[in-house]
């Protein structure tokens, strides 16, 4: 095979470093960027480097924003008392789309896992309790962690941090998803979802 | 729904354009791209836009190329008598891929559609007529055309001009793809492939 453009290669190359996306894909892509328009790519490129180079972290709560403190943090009206504790910015971006929360989040910026020598000082935790103990009057923590090993473990040592304080902790229910049927849902997740069953 | 990155909202407009990309693998590429050191994420940026700034077309072949003329139009151990006759630069691509063929190429840059408006006079067409009639001792041009409508009308339509020349004028065979089961194959791609029987 002969190559006649070394930069389509780089281009390939990276495109095929992104998730989801084989080298087929890569390929497919890349001859798209060079069949459109010369705007689209360069908007592509320029958005690509402003997410590196524009894209801060709110000092307050640890989400990914624009500005610091971030929009949410910054707002009076999500000023309900309630802190939604999540691993990582992608997890606000997530709740948010629900339009469920209505109150501020608290991103840990991980999860303790022993085995990746990630131990609880290495997350956000005491940012967490400056903040329960400052001045937005938080009286509930609303735990949204990951419902697995580690999400389960960081869930019980922020619990335990929290007795000291007075605030309610509490947890995102965990249990059958919706529009799915009994028979695909895993043991785990039904016995979770007896165990948490509530009044009809 | 409360937007705490405008920068991370636009790429993943930008990324959600690609082909094969919705709006939620957009969302993971861009929360990757994030999460990823600074780096890849520049030199994905720089990739994009080198593709738009540096590649070129080779003004012989009218292939993609970092340079004029192409490295296989410069190469002279592919000066073997043959012309490829292809739709686009990307059939190029992946016709290299196979090792098969030892030619050159000529890009038409298109095929005939009246339907798009698109006539003989907006192709490639005389640069090949130019390049059969000129020193490149050509001696067989292979047309390697999409099977359909326009692809056709599109050969016939070069094989007619050809006539003049002396050259051979052969076409890819188009017939049963290997690896696939009679039961799965079209009837019109079946009928090609008894009309074009070969010895066995």
């Amino acid at each position: 095979m002969q190559i006649t453009s070394e930069y389509l290669e780089q281009a390939i190359e990276q495109l095929a470093k992104l998730p989801g996306t084989g080298r087929k894909s890569a390929q497919r892509i890349a001859i798209h960027l060079l069949k459109q328009n010369d705007e689209y790519a360069l908007k592509l490129a320029n958005a690509i480097v402003n997410l590196k180079e524009k894209v801060t972290r709110c000092s307050t709560c640890g989400n990914i924003s624009d500005k610091d403190p971030c929009n949410i943090c910054e707002n009076p009206k999500r000023e309900n008392g309630q802190i939604c504790v999540v691993e990582e910015f992608n997890d606000v971006y997530i709740i948010e789309k629900t339009n469920e929360f209505r109150g501020r989040y608290h991103v840990l910026g991980g999860i303790i896992s022993p085995m990746d020598n990630i131990g609880p000082d290495k997350l956000r935790i005491q940012e967490l309790l400056q903040r329960i103990g400052g001045d937005e009057n938080i009286n509930e923590v609303i735990l949204a962690l990951n419902p697995d090993a580690e999400g389960e473990a960081t869930s019980y040592y922020i619990n335990k941090l929290l007795k000291q304080y007075e605030v309610d902790v509490t947890r995102i229910a965990y249990g059958i998803p919706m529009g799915t049927e009994l028979e695909f849902i895993d043991e785990a997740t039904l016995s979770r979802a007896f165990a948490s069953r509530n009044a009809f």
